[in-house]
């Protein structure tokens, strides 16, 4: 990892978590439910999209403050609801993750069901609890709306369930992914053009970096899932049999060469958008050390 | 009912159905979500907490067009989901809903958990996926999420599953009611003010109407449980059972006397409301008719 990133997480993911830890409390009146949602959004994730925004408003030299800090961590309520309802036992079915046992399995599924829909409220509610010009809060309420919903994170996870058992084309897995993972990852980006009110123009080549390191991500991910240590990602591996993941459609060779070319390519997107605008892009290039690409393992 | 609400319904009933029925497919595209969706919004739902923000604009001399319809029926989306989940195997676990099988029946609990999920992002989306100005997007969805969050109506759910077979307090039934009902039909009415622009210190008498009406309305339900028709009300009665309800709690006529004095007190306020501020109230008071006293039955 680049030292300029893990300055930059040392920064920034204390103040994430203080705010994830504090913040949830106060906003639900309920305690078990507060309890329960809370459990999960601290269960130890990476806070990795709302870093996304973080970088994305230093690339653009935007100031963070704390109003702006605590926008970024709603897509992290938002992102932590999709990780417990995936969990479900009407869903994945899954007992563990990142180590800890799954949010049904500690409060049961119908407080499970509820945390998760009460942290999506919530993230909705954090984009507009605050003293932002009331022009960002609603193109980011629509942004959000967009990636999360039936356009996007929940149409993917809907795809996932149906044709769990069929055969997608590489064309389908791709729609599903971007859906399912890419949606919310672009909008980690697009939240942090929001909020410096970079012109329409000027976004293109930043989202175009977070379609593609979306994509990474997801191949990553179902990578992870044939070769990983369950220890080292805190879920069980090989859960994905009769899922439509990349090493189930193209092999494991050819999946890490799909995401070394993705990778490659969201490098040179960020190479073009210094060069065009004279914006310093290391940081969001340092981003792509989280995927451990075959032969640098 | 009044002639002045039948024609009311009779006018805005049929345009709030076109658009549940057809912009919830345009707005999801995955086609069995969008389904599975539309199943439920579409199943015969008499539209009140729409056509109480349009009450409300017409009780205060707004117009309403298109946008505000939608903006509206935004509420019938949140309050379908709502429905969805409650209905799940791990929640209330209930088969018949309107006379029809409940979603997860249909779809499956996996699905109806996504359709839940899809609706209640799409709310938030049609908030703002429009021309209203931007102070009013992020005033209505403030509004709508602390109503429908942990601080409103998904409190209340974990309420009412974390005390199920625990007697609660009147005042401890009291506000699960307050969260679990009454916050999306207060939400009604505040919708209709903040699209009117009512300067907040106008609002305060329709608001304590809309408080008891919601109060009014979980009352209702309760007792309906107790005497109601299964083929006339399209669900299973006698579900309560161990449930924190007013019939478990004061018995069925104390239940109906807090009933009386509860929309009598209603009925007063917007008496109060049309004598302080020269608006005419008498179309909400004819949404008190929806509930029928005991002895006027």
């Amino acid at each position: 990892m680049g030292t300029k990133l893990s300055k930059f997480i040392q920064t920034w993911v204390p103040q994430i978590d203080t705010i994830l830890e504090n913040d949830i409390q106060r906003d639900a009146d309920q305690q078990r439910l507060a309890e329960s949602m809370s459990y999960s959004v601290n269960a130890g994730g990476k806070r990795l999209r709302p870093l996304l925004t973080l970088a994305t408003l230093q690339t653009v030299g935007h100031p963070i403050d704390h109003v702006i800090l605590k926008v970024a961590c709603a897509l992290e309520l938002m992102h932590s609801y999709s990780l417990i309802h995936d969990d479900l036992p009407a869903m994945d079915n899954d007992d563990l993750r990142r180590g800890k046992p799954t949010n049904h399995v500690k409060y049961g599924a119908g407080m499970a069901t509820l945390a998760g829909d009460g942290l999506q409220t919530l993230a909705f509610q954090w984009l507009v609890d605050n003293n932002l010009n009331s022009i960002k809060q609603a193109e980011l309420t629509l942004a959000l709306s967009k990636a999360a919903g039936p356009h996007g994170m929940v149409s993917g996870q809907a795809d996932d369930i149906q044709f769990e058992g069929t055969r997608l084309s590489l064309k389908g897995l791709q729609k599903l992914d971007r859906n399912k993972t890419g949606a919310l990852i672009r909008y980690a980006v697009e939240a942090g053009l929001i909020i410096a009110a970079t012109p329409k123009s000027d976004r293109k080549l930043l989202l175009q970096f977070a379609e593609l390191f979306g994509s990474a991500f997801q191949i990553y991910d179902d990578i992870l899932d044939v070769v990983g240590d369950e220890k080292a990602i805190g879920k069980p591996v090989h859960q994905d049999n009769g899922k439509n993941t990349y090493p189930n459609l193209l092999g494991l060779d050819q999946s890490y060469s799909v995401l070394s070319q993705t990778v490659a390519r969201a490098k040179q997107v960020l190479y073009d958008a210094q060069q065009l605008s004279g914006i310093d892009t290391s940081l969001l290039v340092d981003f792509c050390s989280y995927f451990k690409i075959k032969d640098e393992k």
